[in-house]
């Protein structure tokens, strides 16, 4: 009886005070510049599915990273084309790969790593934009005003999950182009023990 | 100043109400039945490196783990030999290897799945041993008494570590056989952004 009653609350409190968890596998998003470089000069992204937030999506194009000390392929491209080239992996992906990516917001990639881009005989060799993305939500302004939150502050993000934790220093991203979601990347999902659906409750920084 | 502050109470803090973090890799623990399987009838495994637990030991000997979707070589083999041959995985590793293991204390391995380990030519068909380590932290019963907790009881692990977060369901195990260190798996490790020598601080679970 106790135990229903608490889960109700909890499932309650979720809806109310929460947001919905997503893990963002290992992916690439590509200048203008490099997909001519990678798959010609005529080539442009082929969306194949949109992802949650809008305007996204998930392209036909894959490509293969090549760094010091391995390689990973068959690495998705998402769309649309952004103004820099970036590589956003996971800190084991960086090991396999002989990398050690710094933990950065999308976008901020001033003195981070390069790597080596590769799609059959045509390469693009990257000087730095590689990040292990930094956990982050992207709210609705409306959403942001039901939790009470701004743009640019850092939250902490308790996870109703199966290992449950509590990740600190979330960074919250307020935008009416955005759909209310918190990103992991997948060694945080595994961590937490993630799975599709799962939400996740916001408590001050 | 006060940051200053804040940072030395921070370390004291860790240090009286703390405990050192440490990651485990992907290891295998083999039954004497199952050296002999692998590396014939008169091998035994050679210590190479004593780990933090007082007793146990990196060996010399590698195997390869074949699941049904992939296969993970040189996967370290942990020493002494144990009464059951038990795999342990991270969730990573288990997408790697098609096989899903639970999330489950060593030992507890009723119901696990299995899977094929091999060494050159011999291998050995495991029905179930396949986990992913529950996380948990092994203390003397000074420490324990020091941090004011029992045997099986389970408590939260502030990390002071560079992507801080605090996990949840953390198990204590005490043992006079023990080395005081809290264990995580390299999802857990990445996902907090451990490294060598970091602290965490055990709150009430």
């Amino acid at each position: 009886m106790q135990t229903n009653l608490i889960e109700t609350l909890t499932n309650q409190l979720s809806l109310s005070l929460g947001v919905e968890l997503e893990a963002s596998g290992r992916h690439v998003h590509l200048s203008k510049e490099d997909v001519t470089a990678l798959f010609g000069p005529h080539a442009a992204l082929t969306p194949v599915r949109p992802l949650s937030q809008p305007g996204q999506f998930v392209c036909a194009q894959r490509v293969t990273l090549e760094g010091p000390k391995g390689t990973i392929s068959n690495v998705v491209v998402l769309g649309p084309e952004r103004p820099h080239t970036q590589v956003e992996l996971s800190l084991t992906d960086g090991v396999a790969l002989g990398i050690r990516p710094p933990v950065r917001l999308s976008g901020d990639v001033a003195g981070t790593p390069g790597i080596t881009l590769r799609y059959g005989d045509r390469s693009v060799k990257l000087s730095h934009g590689v990040i292990a993305a930094k956990r982050h939500i992207h709210l609705t302004p409306a959403d942001a005003r039901r939790l009470g939150v701004e743009n640019g502050e850092e939250v902490r993000l308790a996870c109703l999950t199966s290992r449950p934790l509590t990740f600190g220093g979330v960074e919250v991203r307020v935008s009416p182009d955005y759909r209310s979601f918190a990103h992991l990347d997948y060694d945080e999902a595994n961590a937490c023990g993630f799975q599709k659906g799962d939400r996740a409750i916001l408590l001050p920084g």
